[in-house]
């Protein structure tokens, strides 16, 4: 983190009653704004073993090659840069991506927000939370499964927003099917302007998409925009940037990864892999063109624009061998975040990967397995940026109301988990060992009373009381439980404050431009 | 792992048709009768951390000291050692228990099954799966939450040995509570001996039970009780002996585990903590006095028979400072488990934690997150007995039958994490890169047609179809299907040949020692 304002807790502006219930209201949902790991990350493989996926990737980016489909510039860019260009096909000799890497990616960087208390490093040892991405179709106990909508999307800014284990807003939390595809985008990214002042993420779904992300966080941003010291414009936006895997980059994500990188904004450079399909059938196959993929596109970043942030992300499941259906959860996918975690501090850049993954419909045993499967490997590897750490479904095609509380509720549990064990004296608590003793108990000592409203993590889902009285409740699982925290919290929403010029002057762009050209369903 | 014949499959006896018959059943359960670990243990705290909880153990040992309560003959053995003994509290200066220890508790050990082929190595790099330990109740979407009876108990042990994940029977599933107290050990052990050939735990609840166990034990194994190189009986019975925190033995534990010790059997020794209530509320206090109140205990029964099998167990948990009540799958339990497996590897003895642990009363969300949440640490860590592998809800109230045959699936997952990264010439699968290239599937190559059998782990519980064809097989969730798969495992269950004469000797002995004294509720 380089900034210490980053830390300052966001004040409230105004006096008397309204601010004193303001004040309340920031600090019923003061949460803190990223975490920093204090525990090690697991390493899966020796230095052999991440020796050996190294190598194959230099074998597969140098013998195999990647292809840049329809994008003349990006082969010229390769070429300029002495790579082995032969038709869309480029082959970099071995070391060449990690040199280029290397030279100019940051390790570590900050993704400013509207709210500077809310801003996140992202890389080193710390941990940036962010809900799921993409479904178009969402899942509640009330509705079942249904396409979703921009009010959907609004809802679960605001959840997101309201989450103290949440760090980010997230970007394409469901598709907002009601919209022109063309155009949803404008309301997505105002959403996430307007609901939260956690930071977000811009649309990737065409250069020009991406563009209108730009600017708009320049207007949210204003003066604050550009860095006094750099003359760079700061990093407000982080970005989505899959390859087409197997070893491709198409048109679409290539314009928009441009478009972010000259404008200084951070692209998470993804091959998104279901192993057994994109990939071989195997753990150490799957690393290692992980490993060549993602170098390819933070290389090709890097030579656009020296020094724009960089993630290094893994998306990778299986899929059933029976059926071919995606599998989310299984063993497999964690021993690949293990690797490609290590394989991303050796390189010495942002992780990104995980989240709280699963193939089940419905927020069932299955879902909380999987998702459980995924989220400790995810943070005992040390990712640095993690989607989808909430609310998704069915392999990502829903985006589940009940879930999302569900999954928020584990994210607060590895703030815990990651704070690693108090060595104080008071966390030795000898003194208490000494005051109670054989035979007795440790509920009334004073060590106790005084550690007694920190003492452990609370889930707020969690029913651990007796049987009796779980059964006089209704015997509610925790799904039903889910379902009544997200509607009590949707009704309790306060917006965080917006200038109201700025927001004005947000809508005027994204009413000028929606005007500027039809509506379509591309 | 002393012994190459634990690793030759068990050999159907007989001829033809009814041969090919037992070998396609056995095939058909056979499984990896344990885990050797091919990844490595995760670590919570640095040396500094470790030293500074034994350290705190060994002022607890020597300044707070330990009572053993109502039982002489153990002052007298902790006189003759050297300890200073104040009533029947007992302090051992710095170093004394862990030196006593040291000095005669094997690192690793065989716990031997009737069936060689399912012995199993106990400590060093190898995890061992029990179930589910002690519930007076069951549950089950069928008959909901009701009393656990003797059919219950002989169907776990059957759904144990069928569960090609489980390596062990366990002990006290659940309680046959329609039989009396203090005479249905002889059923559980019997049902263990006769439904399953897998190894088995005794009973602990008087001393005379633990000797009916061990005579059992004798008889099951008649001439190969004995170990003819030592002249010792063999460890063919291991036994849960808990303290009763904090820092306090009591006559019943005691007399188990001298019976126990002095037959050779494996003690388990572990501390049952719900931090908060018999421990300080927090992890490294927890920790400090587990180590202290285990090293104890096992230190005792090296004093009793040097050189009899010890395991360092550790139940934690913590409890809710609102309710009360105990909470399982939290954080800080992950916490003390990664701690005390390190300690535990320090002292140089086996280690036993972890299980499927959750507070939910059914087999929901929240077991589920709560079961993984300690499942997934219990194997990072490096357990060596799982002891509640299987079945646990409700903080081990009861027994679930569904949750049996999901925990089954996970437990099956852990084998596939534990074995690591394949780095192979076929894991690396440069071949298949190179076959298939940019822009192709690979689902066709022959790499992944070579390893299509065995490339993922598969799940036999998760359902990863298509919502539309989930839904047209009756939208149900894990539960239901978990619902099925132990009713079609109970009515394809074969036993396990036993030797009619064994079987019979063993009823004899049941049945005359049942005759021997009358019923009792204690």
């Amino acid at each position: 983190m380089d900034e210490q304002q980053a830390h300052v807790p966001h004040s409230p502006r105004g006096g008397g009653r309204a601010a004193k219930r303001a004040a309340r209201s920031a600090r019923a949902i003061a949460s803190m704004p990223y975490i920093t790991r204090r525990i090690g990350c697991y390493e899966v493989l020796d230095e052999e073993g991440l020796a050996i996926i190294e190598r194959n990737a230099d074998i597969i980016l140098a013998e195999i090659g990647i292809d840049y489909r329809d994008d003349a510039e990006a082969l010229e860019v390769w070429k300029a840069a002495g790579a082995d260009v032969d038709g869309e096909r480029v082959r970099c000799p071995p070391g060449m991506c990690r040199s280029i890497i290397q030279a100019s990616a940051p390790r570590e960087f900050v993704q400013h927000a509207r709210n500077p208390a809310r801003s996140v490093p992202i890389g080193g040892k710390h941990t940036v939370f962010a809900p799921s991405y993409g479904s178009p179709f969402i899942r509640s106990l009330d509705d079942g499964r249904r396409y979703a909508t921009i009010e959907d999307f609004r809802n679960f800014v605001k959840l997101a927003y309201m989450a103290s284990s949440l760090h980010h807003s997230g970007g394409t939390i469901c598709e907002p099917v009601d919209l022109p595809v063309n155009k949803r985008h404008f309301d997505m990214v105002y959403s996430h302007m307007k609901y939260s002042d956690k930071p977000f993420m811009g649309s990737v779904t065409h250069p020009e998409r991406a563009q209108d992300s730009v600017e708009m966080a320049r207007i949210l941003f204003g003066d604050g925009f550009v860095d006094p010291a750099s003359g760079k414009p700061k990093t407000v936006v982080i970005n989505l940037i899959n390859a087409n895997s197997p070893m491709t980059y198409d048109a679409t994500m290539l314009g928009a990864a441009k478009v972010y990188a000259r404008a200084n904004q951070a692209c998470i450079v993804t091959p998104f892999i279901l192993a057994g399909a994109m990939s071989p059938v195997t753990v150490a196959g799957t690393a290692a063109q992980t490993l060549a993929e993602a170098m390819s596109g933070m290389a090709f970043i890097q030579l656009v624009s020296p020094g724009a942030p960089v993630v290094l992300g893994s998306f990778a499941s299986s899929i059933s061998m029976q059926s071919g259906a995606p599998t989310f959860g299984t063993p497999e996918p964690a021993l690949v975040l293990f690797a490609m975690a290590a394989l991303a501090r050796r390189l010495g850049v942002p992780f990104r990967s995980g989240g709280a993954l699963c193939g089940s419909k419905i927020p069932d045993a299955q879902a909380a397995y999987e998702s459980a499967n995924t989220l400790l490997p995810t943070c005992l590897a040390g990712v640095n940026f993690v989607l989808h750490t909430a609310g998704w479904l069915e392999g990502g095609l829903s985006m589940g109301y009940e879930k999302f509380i569900m999954d928020v509720d584990q994210a607060g549990m590895m703030h815990t988990l990651l704070a690693g064990i108090d060595l104080s004296e008071n966390g030795q608590a000898m003194d208490a060992l000494r005051e109670v003793g054989p035979g007795k108990h440790f509920l009334g000592c004073a060590h106790t009373q005084a550690n007694f409203e920190t003492a452990f993590y609370r889930s707020s889902i969690a029913d651990n009381n007796s049987v009796e009285q779980w059964e006089a409740e209704g015997s509610r699982d925790m799904t039903q439980r889910a379902n009544a925290v997200w509607k009590k919290q949707l009704a309790e929403y306060q917006p965080p404050p917006l200038d109201p010029a700025v927001d004005e002057a947000l809508l005027d762009y994204v009413n000028r431009r929606k005007a500027s050209f039809p509506d379509s369903k591309f």
